[in-house]
């Protein structure tokens, strides 16, 4: 059950055996350097402020059971918090430094973003959601990442929930030819969101209780409209989404805000390895 | 042998399916709006200035016979240029949609992050190299993006060259004990790169006609002097660098300056794909 | 992208290769009694009644442009109703005869088990779903079976929606200490159910608006006053549901009702192959 | 070594993490009930009476070493017989739950199935033996669960042994002439096996010394004949068997009673977990 | 169902895809001087007299619809015989070119090894055959390989016959316990071949009328006292045969004679690629 | 990390797992002659003189942590010494047994090998190096046992430098042509031999300054005429060297012998494990 049942997502482990491959290949050739066997004490620690992610995962790779894990996912941590210490084993510390640090530094930088736009929109009910919009391969993580910054993760890929967007509308001929359609072809457990324009559109969403109705690159004066007009409806406010805009989007009082940016343009939180 | 000649790195096709398990699980639930088998035509092309990577992958991704291949790896594009366009069945259009765009807004963003470092040093001799601080799975995509921008790759990773580091010469007691290890230990095909911090070092490596000195975190005085006084020397500039460091290093003289934000906090070049 | 837009369910050629490996192996003993290439007539039909379920994936596995396709999965067929037919390459149809039979006589067994469920509950609201109790390794095509038959599914697993069972009750101290816990935990586009045991957890599990209300284990009279006394809900009845008691239960008004024996002992549908 | 010389087939671990992967996929939702790190007394028991197998597998599934396992497999149980007991990390344990339990009652339903077909032949030589008919990817463990149920497996695929059917009698000209070529062709490990239609088959089959001699869709009386006439062959009764024919078939003096129905229809033994 | 019905053994496109990564990798830095789509005309020869194997392996690697197949696997060659030629793309022509000669000149290799033993033997009724001492992973190539030279196969592994070897008499404390308890124990299906030391033991396995009995590291004479006492058994000499000694091995009129050194230690066949 | 730090090159273990399931497929049907669980007193030793590689691997795959480990890869060994020793399991001995002296037999044979070159010619500054002529599947492997033997590895793919043979002359020109181009589009970490058939062509190498100049099927007198001629160039012999050869070739003072017969002709060298 190894790996299945972490507070990571699942999966992960083989994701770090394709990183460690990638980087160490048939063998680290500076490793001759060193005899095997010989140990040395190493601290990892945060460079920049921002919010924690993968130290678990960097110490399931590190693999020693003398390490001390000295933060948690979703910490705020600042340049100078250490974040993991102990004995290692030299040629082994070396071979998935960069691996352990190319993770954590990825991670903590999605982490850290989303906690910025999280605080951002305090004080309101809005919450920040991810979106598909992610790096190849690494889907489950930086959802994971958008956690532990204190986001919301929207559905995890086509599969676990229906997003009914322009061209399927087309296909259909209305929104609500689309609904119909879709609510006897898949699972009644599977929720419906539909992706409006304009507010006949949402009107036509709310109506057929859709389970989320999608405010789609709407200004902001017409999405505080819609959640005037339909109070039970649950919606989602999107397009465009940046850190100067955020705020005035959650006053509006919509239920979430997704912004893609979250997982395909977040910049690295500058994290190092150090041999004392 | 498909996948191993492209002109793109060998191995993509994994990545890419992957991908599309992860987006696409047990199916696309909102398909069902769609009969089997019509087909759309759409287009994909770039909403922002930059250089554009990952073309020829999306068109593997597409598989349709019929489309057109309007823009080659390592273009500049602005808003509008288009890329890819034509007809394809809309299901499986809107399956792949979301995987097609995750790899070339990102790789577009390395692309197009290499090639401001490489204009802002034009002029120069120096090249702009990547680091193994890299996106963990997509290696070998990332440095083919970075030659899309006009750099160059640093080693792939710890097997196909010999980076010496100060835990390294810590262990041998020199660099001249470090270095002779190597010689006897690895193959002679193997280039052997030393990272410096001061002068003396400098002139340790140089002495033992190692392939590459690496100029570390040195100010840039220092650089300039290193140059000067080992004129046969190959010299790597590295730490630290951004857009605003950058020209004046360049104007050092060094062969070649990396910077580990081109793979690791590189932007998402927008991309959008469109039907009509 | 073969395989992945199928209507059969994504994954599915993994599964056929694994098959095929473990019955062919090494290679086919007995092949070497015909030459290669000779080609021969052949046929695949049904041998009772039933719904048929596979003839899509069977014609993939025969991968011959020359066969024609007799038959559509959901079809209901009798014995000697043919399915597939043509000419093939003895070797090759010898080494693929049984791994398409295997696939065809269990995936129609599922379907054809399904519609009777089906059947018995027509002229009712009540659709018939699937449970997690699958053979491992075949859900999705079990649930595709599912389908076939004129089924609905329920969720394919533990990670597409929440289901709320007594463990989870005790656990967080009551059904609405659950259900807030989870509604903060997981994602907005996850529904909620409910396993209730009485009437007293009926009304607080309606009470919190969870998107679907199990009724487990419960006598026909205490469903029925569940769907009287909560018309708004949506309810799922389940525990020991078989083709004697199904239509009573159907006659409460439940929405859906689960049955375990779809997927984990549905009698293989008696098919076979022949050449002329 | 783990895994290979279990006394289950080899092989079965990927199975295994297959299923926990297709149930579990990205992480259990409602998980989130538990704390992490909690533990729960739990019981496996069978629901009915039965032969069980998988019990094994289901420990090592579960892979805490404080349970106690009470039943082998191959162990008759009736209806609160217990099976596996002990503690168990709750998160763990309800990742893990159904999968444990899917394998649990497919593999007892085929072992006892199995064990009631050799149960009606008992007092004669007749051994009941499986065949290729098998659900796809769980052959080996399927002839396992036959093996537990007191039945004899026949060829694991077509890699193993040699089975001449109609078709390669047609393609070689004679039954003789089959038997030749393969004798050519195959490794002298490898026996061979012919399929008969009527007496004249036999007697040509037995007349070549073949290893078995399957009397093919025989009236009873026929399969006698064979085994009177030709006292030194060893015969496999096939075709249509089930639990009213097969004693009278055994009666008959065949060595062998080959039942597809043991792997492809076998109904699942009722066994459920449940927590203290 | 591509490369399950080769005249090859299954499996082989597995091995072929890990050999071109192994040589491949990241991609063939040479490859640079190349146009990417520029064509050759090239042709494969031997460079020495022996028995090729591997040809349509070969051609299915360079997989061009053009090339020309000029020699059939079996075939004996001589210096300078052409096996493949034709046009293909430089590039992929370069990738693949080691490849494509490392498994030729292997193959060829071990059917030419095994060739000479068989010619040595001609005349006796004595064949040829292989053991399980095998280089690891390409023991079903290295089987057709012995089989393109003449040989015949011996026993897959230890999963397709039972072996009773001096350990397995000792656990159960005799020939005859040992051959009784895997009679019950394992599928009929099965051949069972007793290692016998001396004459006495002969006699036990063959009184047991076991499938084959080995001769293990006799005397000639002692071999053939066997062979004339027991008329109907069949024999297998075994144990540190060579080309000196298999010739009056052969004369004993045992059936088969094992040859460890075919597959573990046969020289390379040399074969090139050269362009016009 | 396991796996990857061993003194033997990474990515072994799935080799290890490869040869295991090739041998014991669905299990090892003689093991039923042993009870499950009993133990036995084994040992592992060199049946002749030679170099001996692969016991740490050996010792990994049996997995006991009773096992003693008697010599050491590289160590010369002569017909008797003992290489392991230890109690195991006997079904799990068995099962292993083969695929462990597979892996000790093969890799030792191309250690011994390679001494013998090494030896002869010893007391000049040559060292002798493997070729990419290796086994498919085992190159990493095979360069580990070239290195224990007392060799040095040439690269280890077309991806970790750049060869420059006659095919890319003709492509580009000229040699000045084809090593410009290539310094334009590879890492500046590759390293650059280019294959020379004659003096002009060395000189034209010599000039640009190349890595390593292969001397390619020369004459030994041309061969010290360039030695001697480019006294600080380093230089590769290659082309048909053996051990009647390699030490006139020595004598030259190339720096470098590369021979194709170490990986792809190394006879096995005996092993054999015995049960007290």
């Amino acid at each position: 059950m190894k790996g299945w049942l972490q507070p990571e997502p699942t999966g992960w482990p083989i994701l770090v055996e394709n990183a460690l491959q990638e980087d160490i290949g048939t063998g680290d050739l500076t490793a001759a350097c060193f005899g095997i066997g010989s140990t040395v004490d190493f601290f990892i620690e945060a460079q920049a402020d921002g919010v924690v992610c993968g130290v678990g995962l960097a110490a399931a790779i590190l693999e020693s059971g003398q390490i001390k894990i000295l933060a948690t996912d979703g910490d705020k941590v600042s340049a100078g918090t250490p974040l993991i210490s102990g004995p290692l084993e030299v040629r082994s510390a070396l071979a998935c430094e960069r691996t352990v640090l190319n993770f954590l530094m990825h991670l903590s930088g999605v982490a850290s973003l989303t906690n910025r736009f999280v605080e951002t929109t305090a004080g309101t009910r809005a919450r920040i959601i991810d979106t598909r919009k992610t790096i190849p391969g690494l889907r489950s993580l930086q959802k994971y990442a958008v956690r532990c910054g204190g986001g919301t993760n929207h559905r995890m890929g086509l599969y676990d929930a229906a997003m009914i967007k322009d061209n399927h509308i087309l296909a259909c001929g209305s929104i609500t030819a689309a609904v119909t359609r879709l609510r006897e072809a898949i699972s009644h457990m599977a929720k419906i969101e539909v992706e409006c324009e304009n507010l006949d559109q949402v009107a036509e969403a709310v109506a057929l209780s859709v389970d989320v109705v999608m405010l789609d690159n709407m200004p902001v004066a017409m999405m505080r409209e819609a959640v005037e007009r339909f109070p039970k409806a649950i919606f989602e406010a999107s397009g465009g989404v940046n850190l100067d805009t955020v705020g005035a989007i959650a006053q509006t009082g919509v239920h979430f805000i997704s912004v893609g940016a979250l997982t395909h343009s977040a910049p690295a939180l500058p994290i190092h390895m150090e041999f004392r």
